[in-house]
C-alpha cells in the first residue's frame, strides 16, 4: 500500500551507510516515521501489511513488526487488529517536501524578536573575513604559523594529562595558563597581573560583553573614543549603554575633555597603546590623568591591547593596568591577532573585586574554554615559542607596512595620504581626492579588495573620509598586486 | 646607587630562561621598570650611573644607556646632564610589594558592579565539576573516550585543511559540522533539520543565553518546568525575565496549565526527552498541544534536548522541532554529555527567520567557535564514530544504572526510594526517612560525595527532599564503595 517512490524512499534510506550501524527495525521505522513527518504519508493514510512490506524490503516480518510496534508506542501510528496500521489522525504533520523554498521565503520573514534582540540583530553584528584578501584589517599571517610544532605540543599534553583535558575546564582559565599569561604581560606590557586576577575568555569581543553588562547598567553611559573601534561600540549598544564619543588627537583619547565633561560616565573605553583606527599611543601624562580620573568617580578603565605585541618603532608604553594603583583598569587582550583567530582565546586582567563575578558570569554566558587548547598555548607560551612567534611576525609585518606605504606613494598618491602607524595590523589611509569614500570601497570591492570605511567609525560623522588597510596578512607580491589593482580602479573613477 | 637586593632583582630578571631570547638591554629596562611600577624605586630617587651598572652587570655600557634611553622614553624616568637619570615624579606607581595579601583583601571588597551585573553574581552562576566525584550529575565516562582516534581525525583535518583551520570561521558553524548535525537529529531525533537552520555554539548555555537575550525582554514571562534545570532558570533571570513555573507530573510538563494560564507568556523553555530533574517523558498528545499553543501565540517553545542519546528503555519520542510544522520551535542540543565537556560544542537548529538574527548576535557575544574542533566533530560524525560511540556508551551506562538502582535498594531502602529513568546520566532519589535534605547532602559532601539537592530545584518550595544522583562517569565499583559511604554515613546521621 505503499506508493512505489515511497518504498524507495524506505529502500533508499536503510541502505545509507550512514545508518548502517542501527539495527534493521530502527531503519525501517525511521525511514517511515520521515514519510510522516514529511506529509507524504497523511494522517489516516493505511501503512502496508507487515509481511507484505517484509516481502518487498526482503527482510523477516518481525523486523517490520518491530518497527511498527515502535512508530505505534511513539504515537505516530494506530494498529486496529483485522484492519491494519494507519498514520495517526492527530499528527498534523506539515509537509516539508518543499523546506528549502519555504526556508528562504521565511528566512526574510519578520524574526518576532524582542526589542534588545532586534537591536542586536540590526547592529549587523561583528563580521570577520573568513578568507583573509587585501586590504581586510586586523588580520596576521597565519600561513607562516608553526603547525607541526603546536601539533606536537598538542600530544605532549595530551600524553601527559590524557582524558582529563575532556573534563569541564575551571571557569577562570586552566592555571598554567593564567600563569603564562601573567609572566607575558607583565614582562611585555608593564601590567601587574597575577595568575589570580586572568580570567580567560573566547575573545576580546567575550571581554567587552561582560564588561558592557556586568559593570553599567542601560542608560548608564560610558566615554568612547571617537573615533573608535566599532566592535566595542556595538557591544555597548547592545548593553544599552549610552556611548558618550570623546575626540582623539595626536596624543590619544583627549582625557581634558573627560575631566570636564559634565556628563558623568561609569566606565571609559579606549585603545591606548595602538588607537583604532588612527593608530595613534595615548602618552604617559594622559594615561596617569586617566587614572586618577578613573579613581576619584569609582570608574572603571576598559583598556583593550589588542594588538600591541606588534609595536614597529621603539617599545610600546606599559599599559594603563600597570600604571593604575587603584584597581580601577581592566586589561582586555588576545591571542587573535598574536597567533591566530581560529584559537579562540582571549583573556582580562581584572581588579582582585571583579574576579568572582565575571567568573560567574562567564559561566551563564557559556561556561568555560576548552582545556586543551589553552594548555597547549600555556606550554607555547612557557616554553619561549609565543615571543619567537611574536618576534618573528614583528620582523614580517614591519616590512609588509613598509612595502605597503611605498606602493601606495608610487601608485596611490594622487588619491590617498597614507597614516603610517608605529603598530598594529593596519594602515589608516585618507582619500585627497574627489573620490567620495563609499564610492571608493565599491570600486575596491568589485576588483576583490576590502577596505573598511574611516567615516562610520566617527560618532559625529566629522571624520576624515579614508579607509583601512590591513598589511599583515598579505605577501609582498600580494600587496603589490592588490595596490596596482586599487590604483587602475582609482583612475577610471577619477576619469568619470 | 641600587640597593644590593634591588640589583640582584635586575640581575635574576635578566638570567631568567623566559626573558633568553629578549635583547640585553631590553631585560635591563623592563627588570627597572618593574622596580619602579612595584614602588621599589620611588619617585624622584636616583638611578646608578650607566658606566656603574654596566660594570655590576657585566654588560656594556652602551647596553644600559639604551635600557635608561627606552626608559626616557617611556617617561619613567628622567635624565639631567650632569646629575644623572631619575625616577619621573609623575609616576606615582602604588606599592604592590605586598599584592597577594591586599589581593586577598580585595577579592572580598564590594565590586561595584551594575544592577544585572550584581544580579547576574548573586545567582552563583553554573558550577560544574571539575573532577567527576560520585555522584555529581550531568557528567559522562570520558576515560574511555578514543582518544587516539580523535587526534587522528584531527590529524587527517590539519593535512587537508592546514592552515585554513586557523582563520576566522562561518559564526554560524562549518558547513561540514552543521550537515553532520542535521543528518543526526533528523535521522536520531525525528528532527526537520538542514544545514542552513543549525546554529553552532560553544554549549547549551550559550543557546539559553542567546534564546533569552534575542527573543524576549526585560519583564517578558516565560513558562519553565516545576522542577527545573538550574541553568536555564539562571540564564533566563539574567536576562531580566519573569519565570512562570509550570507543574510536571508523569506526563512531563502539564501543558493545560500553559494553555490556560491566563498570564500571558512570549515562550515556554522545556526538556521534554528526558526532564531534568525528573526523568519524565513528555507525550506526544501534549507535544501537539503545546505547538499548537505556541502557533496560536505566535509563543516560542525553547525545546532543551540536553542528553537524548542515552535512552535506555526503548526509543526516544521525537523531538518537538520535528513535530512543529509552525517554525515556533527551537531545538537545544550539546555534545557535553554525548561526547566530552572539555570540546564545547552545542547548537541549536532555528526557525528559519531566526538564523541571521542569532548569528548576528553570536558575533555580538563572542564571535565564533574554533573551526578545528569543529571540522574534527564533523569528521567523527560523518566516519559513523558518534555513533558508534553513543551506542558503546547507552550499554555502559544502562548497566551502571541498573549497578547504582540494585546497591541502593541493598544499602539505602531505608532512606530513600530511587526513581529510576528510562534515560539519562542521573537517577531522581527522594528521601523517605526523617533526614532534612540539607543534612543529607551535607554529611555526603564530608565523605566525598556529591549530591544536588531536589527541593531547590522546585519554584514553589514545595517539592520531595530529595537528590539527584549522577552514574555514567563512575565505575560500577565506584558506584558501589560511594553508596556503602553513603549508607554508613545516613545510618550514623539516623542514630544522632
Amino acid at each position: 500500500m505503499f506508493r512505489h517512490s515511497q518504498l524507495e524512499s524506505v529502500k533508499a534510506w536503510i541502505v545509507r551507510p550512514a545508518h548502517a550501524a542501527m539495527p534493521l527495525h530502527a531503519r525501517i521505522q525511521r525511514a517511515i516515521r520521515q514519510l510522516i513527518v514529511d506529509g507524504a504519508l497523511g494522517p489516516g493514510k493505511p501503512l502496508p501489511a507487515s509481511r507484505a512490506l517484509a516481502r518487498s524490503l526482503e527482510v523477516s516480518r518481525d523486523t517490520v513488526e518491530a518497527a511498527y510496534a515502535q512508530l505505534h508506542a511513539e504515537g505516530f501510528i494506530n494498529r486496529r487488529v483485522g484492519s491494519g496500521s494507519f498514520v495517526a489522525e492527530m499528527t498534523e504533520f506539515a509537509s516539508n517536501r518543499h523546506l528549502s523554498q519555504r526556508d528562504t521565503l521565511l528566512r526574510n520573514q519578520a524574526p518576532n524578536l524582542g526589542k534588545r534582540g532586534g537591536a542586536m540583530f540590526r547592529s549587523g553584528g561583528v563580521r570577520e573575513m573568513l578568507s583573509p584578501r587585501p586590504f581586510a584589517h586586523g588580520i596576521p599571517e597565519t600561513r607562516s604559523f608553526p603547525l607541526q610544532l603546536w601539533e606536537r605540543l598538542e600530544r605532549q599534553v595530551r600524553k601527559e594529562v590524557g582524558a582529563q583535558t575532556l573534563l569541564h575546564g575551571d571557569p577562570q582559565g586552566t592555571a598554567p595558563l593564567r600563569r603564562a599569561i601573567a609572566d607575558y604581560v607583565n614582562l611585555e606590557r608593564g601590567a601587574r597581573a597575577t595568575a589570580d586576577r586572568i580570567l580567560v575568555l573566547t575573545s576580546s569581543q567575550q571581554a567587552l560583553w561582560l564588561c558592557a553588562n556586568m559593570l553599567l547598567d542601560p542608560g548608564d553611559r560610558i566615554f568612547v573614543e571617537d573615533p573608535a573601534y566599532y566592535g566595542a561600540g556595538k557591544a555597548f549598544d547592545a548593553a544599552g549603554l549610552e556611548c558618550v564619543p570623546v575626540q582623539v588627537d595626536r596624543q590619544g583619547i583627549v582625557v581634558d575633555r573627560i575631566i570636564t565633561e559634565p556628563r558623568r560616565a561609569k566606565a571609559v573605553f579606549l585603545t591606548p597603546s595602538h588607537q583604532f583606527p588612527t593608530g595613534v599611543t595615548l602618552t604617559l601624562d594622559r594615561r596617569m590623568a586617566l587614572i586618577e580620573w578613573a579613581m576619584r568617580h569609582q570608574a572603571w578603565i576598559i583598556e583593550d591591547d589588542y594588538d600591541s605585541e606588534f609595536h614597529y618603532a621603539g617599545k610600546p608604553t606599559a599599559c594603563v593596568q600597570g600604571l593604575d594603583p587603584y584597581d580601577r583598569t581592566i586589561y582586555i587582550g588576545t591571542f587573535t591577532k598574536s597567533l591566530f583567530p581560529g584559537l579562540r582565546i582571549g583573556y582580562v586582567v581584572l581588579p582582585p573585586q571583579l574576579v568572582k563575578p565575571m567568573t560567574v558570569a562567564r559561566t551563564l554566558l557559556d561556561g568555560h574554554s576548552a582545556p586543551m587548547a589553552q594548555l597547549t598555548l600555556a606550554r607555547f607560551m612557557e616554553g619561549g615559542h609565543f615571543g619567537a612567534h611574536v618576534r618573528t611576525m614583528r620582523g614580517v609585518y614591519a616590512q609588509r607596512l613598509g612595502v605597503l606605504a611605498d606602493l601606495l606613494g608610487k601608485h596611490l598618491s594622487d588619491f590617498l595620504e597614507p597614516g603610517i602607524p608605529a603598530g598594529g595590523l593596519q594602515m589608516p589611509c585618507v582619500l585627497t581626492c574627489d573620490i567620495p569614500e563609499r564610492t571608493a570601497i565599491d570600486a575596491a570591492r568589485r576588483v576583490g579588495i576590502e577596505l573598511m570605511g574611516l567615516s562610520a567609525l566617527h560618532a559625529a560623522g566629522d571624520g576624515k573620509a579614508g579607509f583601512l588597510m590591513g598589511f599583515a596578512a598579505y605577501t609582498p607580491l600580494e600587496i603589490e598586486v592588490a595596490v596596482k589593482k586599487l590604483g587602475n580602479a582609482f583612475r577610471t573613477l577619477a576619469k568619470l
